[in-house]
């Protein structure tokens, strides 16, 4: 009989995947760890019992946390990833010839050696390049230390739970901002709000009193039930429709290799429905 | 101990939704209906194990089937939905002082009962509305005897599977083809391409064998698991960028009232991710 894995991560909702083969299944000194076989996702990575990633959706997520920021930017040298131990949005990052270095920080070493081992095809070739340097830290603490340094930093969160909701706080906000320089751009993986509703106004209000241009874009990755993803942005410099045409631009002319993200995409990912703006502006 | 619907729709991944309350459980002539309610989603219509609507969600499906071809049709008067006994579509087709009348053309006579009297949320005052007419028939034979008569054949499919499978088909497209008139436009559920690529290759491949005006937009709703939906349209002419422009224009003059919907969402839903450009421009 097959193995299933539930996911209960809402109330009155379950998404169940069949395990048909365990690859891991240990708790580290951070989480519960678990990397199995489906055969609709291919190899799936769950932690504390949520589905991070899955083979056959990663590029849906990985490709937009890395891409609009870069292209916004226009020139991104040095880049921290906070959490990501899975390499998928380093493989992404590290398409850019312009970036020169790129600091993955996850507390969780074990995570990161799981993924050497097994999601091969989710990293690429990332953890072999010589510009990332992985760092088994905590974020907040990693980036205290390193002000006025980075063009780009993606928090790669999970869910506001556990241990991860030190991630979402506003002190962290202020950490990350520091650690930017100049028109440097952060960006937060922010939740579901069809069920996270709470969440995403909490961010855009926490972020507003740090960054005077927030903006939230979205994703939609399969594995993450509710539908479309919010990832909000931060930056010194709001996001004018003069500088999303550029970004845009810069896009068409040197397009990455990518599977879900094009300069389209790029712009359409600024289109929030009528209930999720109601969200982002509540004052 | 609470009851649960369970999904089983792709090979290896289920979605089960909590029932706190049953509201029907029945077969009628044509399939298995069962509505309940949900923490998450409130009241849930589902037919031979699938999810069709549920009340928190509907909107993201319903606008989003109506209004962009409304907008970009100019002035619709007639309308046929294929489909669609929940009233949620039709109830957004009559937003539109336009339209004259709207012909609802469902199988089962059991789901627009059970819809009247249970989903007011979903069709709000559809069903009182003079301008619309319930006609309890097969759709394509009922399309057979009104050759060049609607601005818009809405379908509103579902799955190609059981006896749905001949709304599927070329010839149904045909059929839907000659029902309209003039720059008509039809647009037809086209599944849920993370999990079924093959139904929108066919789906793209029938209709342009059909119509010289084929293009495919984006839903999302959270309960069609996957991520992505896909809607496809057909028109006699093809749309291009300007007609775009000026639909998304008609639509900032006289807005509906909406949840989803907006005109900035309107043409964003035309930016398809990479891989699902491959799939919708395969020869």
């Amino acid at each position: 009989m097959t193995r299933e894995f539930a996911e209960t991560l809402h109330a009155g909702y379950t998404q169940t995947f069949a395990m048909t083969r365990v690859l891991a299944d240990e708790r580290s000194d951070f989480q519960h760890i678990q990397l199995f076989e489906n055969p609709a996702f291919g190899r799936v990575l769950a932690l504390d019992g949520i589905v991070q990633i899955t083979e056959r959706d990663e590029h849906t997520y990985s490709e937009m946390m890395a891409h609009p920021p870069i292209y916004e930017h226009g020139r991104v040298e040095r880049v921290m990833i906070a959490g990501g131990g899975d390499g998928a949005v380093a493989e992404e990052v590290l398409k850019h010839p312009s970036v020169r270095t790129v600091d993955l920080v996850d507390i969780d070493r074990r995570v990161v050696e799981l993924a050497r081992e097994f999601l091969g095809s989710v990293h690429g070739d990332a953890f072999a390049d010589s510009r990332l340097r992985v760092h088994f830290d905590d974020a907040a603490r990693f980036l205290e230390t390193r002000r006025d340094t980075y063009d780009l930093i993606i928090a790669d969160r999970p869910d506001p739970v556990g241990a991860a909701t030190s991630l979402f706080s506003e002190s962290f906000y202020r950490t990350v901002a520091a650690a930017l320089r100049g028109t440097g751009i952060a960006v937060f993986q922010s939740g579901v709000p069809f069920f996270q509703e709470d969440e995403l106004r909490d961010v855009c209000r926490g972020m507003r009193s740090v960054w005077a241009g927030v903006a939230t874009y979205l994703a939609v990755t399969s594995t993450y039930t509710g539908g479309l993803m919010a990832i909000t942005r931060g930056c010194r410099v709001p996001l004018s429709g003069s500088a999303l045409d550029a970004a845009v631009e810069r896009c068409r002319r040197d397009p990455p290799s990518t599977r879900t993200y094009t300069p389209d995409v790029h712009r359409a990912a600024y289109a929030l429905p009528a209930w999720m703006r109601a969200i982002t502006d509540a004052p």
